[in-house]
């Protein structure tokens, strides 16, 4: 039985304010809600029907510290979806600042104003399958938090770590490390595909309309670019900035992953 | 001013069974709108306000067969966008018939069941920068000129030909080209940057959460993946079809632009 107080809280989780108020974000999604049991992410209420909770293994059946099973129709009245799904939870905001030595020493992703929650959530699990742990969400960028960017990391941002920075976070980074390569995707960039990519870099994604701010951009020295093909023939005038990020960060990987073959 | 009517036509263009039967589809968006206007397609209605109207070049101007200025009240009425641009289209539904000969003479996509109309915009939006001319959209797919298809295509549906077909039209395909080279991503696939690409071949992507169905996967003779990073490690279960469809060409044109480089 779901308690007016329980609606109310839920239904504030839509707003960022909230969110950061209450330090809580929802997950929906019976497969992302087992995900998230099964995470070391704290799991403060979980929300289903009786016999969802059931078939849960033990061992995750108790992990949320709070289990409230509902209806269908309960479940419906707080979901964030067109079609609400078996489970939802409500899960802890994981706190976590990110480390200039820990970023330099990896490939880490700097988003630059990515405004639609679709394509953060897109752009987290892309992070993820290419074994992204960074990504760091400059001024103008949805919050990770929000359901929608929830709904389309799929599960991703369990593994992937997200945090909202500006533009001094990247100007440390410059400054304490001046040699550690900043790429940045550009329209008028150098083809990706002709490019030495190193295994360590910082790599910056723009805004959907507008690109990398130019105050960020100052700081790009490796300006790149996904061709299209065949060059100089009419056509869109960019791709959609998640697609743009995922075939930079699968170009990247390749270049680590044939340097290593045998 | 806007009539009952015109009304009534737009909003029934929400539904296949309508576009088809009007063989009308709605287009949003100042810069898509105008980017209609000036392309070959056929634009029976333009609706937006004067001022909108007249900054257009003149040419353009008496393109559609129809003009009908409108106010910001009646487009919000009408659009299908949260918030209405000032600009619509009614354009006529291209025809076009997939023709074997042609499929099998480039890289060509083939969707087995792509659902999400978002999805099948934005790899029509992939497909137009990678210059591939042909989306053969199988049993299952959102409609192309599903309102929200269009409004991810960001314009591409302009210069990418996209299709309806069905199983026997891949079968056929076999049949008459047997050695051409069917392609297809799966989950235990192979390594695709570990594969010599053809330039000519057709690349088919599977439902979201289904993948390709059992029948359509006894047509594709190479099975590739795009591989996660580091291999073996714990990540989400897969891409979304519209990024990993994104790698997936832009490998294929690559490896075309390597073989080619002086």
């Amino acid at each position: 039985m779901l308690s007016k107080a329980k609606i109310k809280l839920i239904r504030s989780l839509e707003h960022r304010k909230y969110r950061n108020e209450q330090g809580l974000f929802v997950v929906e999604g019976d497969k992302t809600v087992r995900e998230m049991l099964a995470s070391p992410l704290s799991v403060v209420c979980l929300l289903a029907d009786a016999a969802w909770i059931e078939q849960l293994p033990v061992v995750l059946q108790t992990k949320a510290s709070e289990t409230v099973p509902v209806t269908a129709q309960e479940l419906a009245q707080v979901s964030f979806l067109k079609t609400a799904h078996r489970a939802m939870a409500l899960v802890r905001i994981p706190e976590y600042t990110p480390d200039l030595d820990e970023i330099v020493s990896c490939l880490s992703l700097y988003l630059d104003g990515v405004q639609d929650p679709g394509n953060l959530g897109t752009i987290i699990r892309i992070a993820d399958w290419f074994g992204i742990r960074h990504v760091l969400c400059g001024a103008g960028c949805a919050d990770t938090f929000n359901p929608k960017t929830i709904q389309s990391t799929m599960g991703a941002v369990i593994r992937v770590k997200t945090c909202s920075v500006n533009i001094d976070f990247l100007e440390q980074l410059h400054s304490k490390y001046p040699e550690h390569p900043i790429y940045g995707a550009f329209l008028d960039g150098e083809n990706i595909f002709q490019q030495s990519l190193p295994a360590r870099a910082l790599v910056v994604m723009g805004n959907e309309s507008k690109g990398i701010s130019p105050k960020t951009a100052k700081l790009v020295a490796n300006r790149i670019l996904v061709p299209s093909y065949p060059a100089g023939e009419p056509t869109s005038e960019s791709l959609n900035v998640a697609t743009a990020t995922a075939i930079v960060c699968s170009e990247f990987r390749r270049q680590i992953s044939c340097d290593t073959l045998p």
